[in-house]
């Protein structure tokens, strides 16, 4: 697999988007996921790894939760793959906990799932189907 | 500039190399950095970007302490640039609170330079010489 995108967690996506620009990323697409209760903006830099900044939209979402918890910052890992469902059968045989049992609708159209962190060692994965 | 390496921090080289390699990712170099008083292990998937794992050598270093605070997890984000010096001094007319005012050696004889975290809105940014 390949790093697809870094997630991260933000107070404010124009401020964010704003910093990563003196970066020499720009963005890529915008919009919001409903069912996430956040809105993203992705980002793309030079390289083939792209920034996905999560704002929540509201207190009582996960990024909401996140950010009351641990403060803005990172927030996940995304591996690209082309067989989602075979790689999540296998990491659950591997004795990954799933947060997702079956892909879903994520941002941009593709299908993600999440893991749990504990099985990323602190680390909340993401695999995109891309 | 581009993504070069996701920084993890991990209690356990090997558990977190094992860990990593279910998805796809191998060892492309390790070792210590004693200055910073961390052991390395780099690793490499399909895609450019790389995943840096970092052990600390004891408690009372960075890595270390951040275990201590936060536990294992996302560390810090390092961008690739060609004229780390140059971008050192626009990121610090920027507002940049720079920990590295002058670049310094590190894993893989790369010159690198941390920010502190609050201009990358609590990221912690590295630049690397590469």
């Amino acid at each position: 697999m390949r790093l697809h995108h870094v997630g991260i967690a933000v107070e404010d996506l124009e401020e964010a988007k704003a910093r990563y620009l003196l970066l020499g990323f720009s963005p890529l697409a915008e919009g919001e996921v409903a069912a996430q209760g956040v809105r993203v903006a992705m980002l793309r830099g030079e390289g083939e790894t792209l920034l996905e900044l999560l704002a929540p939209l509201g207190p009582d979402t996960p990024v909401g939760r996140f950010l009351e918890r641990r403060g803005p910052g990172l927030h996940h890992l995304a591996f690209a793959t082309g067989q989602i469902e075979e790689d999540l059968a296998r990491l659950k045989a591997e004795g990954a906990k799933l947060i997702d049992e079956v892909p879903r609708p994520g941002f941009g159209g593709h299908r993600v799932a999440f893991l749990h962190p504990a099985f990323g060692l602190g680390v909340l994965w993401e695999l995109v189907e891309a």
